[in-house]
């Protein structure tokens, strides 16, 4: 008897580095992979190449027992190119380099392929290399490639200056009150907080945006993978200035209400410390871009850091990765 | 009482992630790093970026009683730089992603950016981003960037044709001798056998060779990473020909000759299956490029994949990640 379905008992290490490979780009393929290195050809005249590189491990940033493989996939293209986007560049390409188990099932790496796959099409980016190894744990470097053109420059950490506009793109505290159903519940989280889980395992900003608010004027960006304060800590050091954040532009929706009652937490903390959502959060001297909205403004205030309602914030720890 | 030494009791977990960070960046650093992701300017009008991914873990790819983390840094930069050379293109920059236990000393990721930026300084290439985390093993990915100018083609594995001369440039077989030695002495390698194991823990290729190659007029390359016959079979079948190495031209040196009598082991295991070298190997149809020798040709044999002087080679496995 034939089985129709996956076969399932295939391993890493039973089909082999090159059978891996194929599997990979058989879903997530380009071109330009298959070489030692991969070349690529300029969208457009002159654009400087922009790039960053993230890594997540087993245990640490995902548990197979929350997170599917296509949403590691999904979540770790996001994180990528949510970098790229901050920088206000269109993410281009990726390169996926796996160290695994040698009995990790070669499912999980067609899952996580597919996750790519789904993910960076809708940005019209490719996966074009990467690298295939043994290890104890699972440890994955998503390398994202991005494209910024025109003359405009660079959506910087040191761009705001009191005045301005603090923009967001993308849900806030989501992602954290994901993790902390997760936590509680495994995956018996109800079901009215799936959108949460979701948010958590696969993140979710709409491709362009930081394209869009680079050409609409704005000046700094980041994503809010740390945690809003201490991501938006980071701009106002490096901008020298104060950012005073608007608690209104922030409240907790009902949702996030909800799950705080459930799990008798204070919905805040999500949206002020949760991190992971990767949320863009910027400043501009001009009209919100499309997509934004406006959640506080940029002061002279240096010293204060950032503030919410003029105020020291509640919650204002976030990620650290060691 | 002060020292002044380096304060070897530091960890990645006691100093934190942002000191990993200004560690690495105080020793290998660029302008160009510091926010969510990196602008490279172009060094030359409409060149293309060429790009390729390698991850090196620890107790695979290498053993801190074998390498100083400083040859460890040497060897991801070489790993990568010659898959970047093997275009024929010239590296620029690198991204480097750390996962490391808690407890690794922060002497050891300083130990691994000196080596970083001592071998990439050959190439006048930046270190402009990356990433830390924990995990339970050290997976090291580096990331690297270059630049293919002008209007020749890359070089590419399936762009060998009959009839042209096949070229190396590097050592063939000293890291795989190295790693014999190794295997059988550890630490204590007799000291006329230090080459070897030198080319074992940080091999070399001279900087620029790739892009000479490309510049007079190669059209296939690679480098030798897995093993020569394995290598260049990936060649053969890319590009349908056949390959006829001239044993006369890879005949194990007086170095290796002595190893092996040591190890009671056949040179030409290492000639011909050890691999890591990082040799770069190409076929050109003109003038052998300087810095080449040249070690066979290629024919219109494509069924008889890699021969030496006409005979299936003696060794040809070679080595598999998984």
């Amino acid at each position: 008897m034939v089985s129709k379905g996956p076969r399932v008992h295939e391993t890493l290490a039973s089909v082999g580095e090159q059978e891996v490979i194929r599997a990979i780009t058989a879903i997530a393929g380009s071109s330009l992979n298959g070489d030692d290195a991969a070349v690529l050809h300029p969208g457009a005249p002159n654009h400087l190449t922009v790039v960053a590189t993230d890594m997540m491990v087993e245990g640490n940033h995902f548990r197979q027992e929350w997170s599917t493989p296509e949403e590691v996939g999904e979540k770790i293209i996001l994180r990528n190119f949510a970098d790229v986007e901050s920088m206000g560049a269109r993410p281009v390409a990726s390169l996926l380099a796996i160290a695994a188990p040698p009995d990790t099932p070669l499912e999980f790496v067609r899952g996580l392929a597919r996750g790519i796959a789904k993910r960076q099409d809708k940005y019209n980016a490719e996966l074009v290399g990467g690298d295939v190894t043994h290890s104890s744990q699972i440890v994955i470097t998503l390398t994202a490639l991005g494209a910024l053109g025109g003359d405009l420059p660079a959506l910087t950490l040191s761009a705001a200056r009191p005045g301005q506009t603090v923009i967001a793109h993308g849900r806030i505290g989501w992602a954290g009150a994901g993790l902390a159903l997760l936590q509680r519940y495994g995956r018996a989280v109800p079901s009215e907080f799936a959108p949460l889980v979701k948010a958590q395992c696969a993140p979710w900003i709409d491709p362009g945006r930081g394209v869009v608010a680079r050409a609409a004027g704005a000046k700094a960006m980041t994503d809010n993978s740390d945690g809003l304060i201490q991501d938006l800590t980071t701009v106002a050091t490096k901008s020298g200035v104060g950012i005073d954040l608007d608690s209104a532009a922030l409240e907790p929706d009902d949702l996030l209400v909800a799950a705080a009652r459930a799990l008798d937490a204070d919905p805040w903390e999500w949206v002020l410390a949760g991190g992971e959502d990767h949320t863009l959060i910027g400043t501009t001297p001009g009209d919100v871009p499309t997509g934004f909205v406006p959640i506080g403004r940029t002061t002279a205030a240096r010293d204060t850091g950032v503030v919410v309602d003029g105020r020291k914030p509640q919650f204002s720890a976030g990620w650290s990765a060691l």
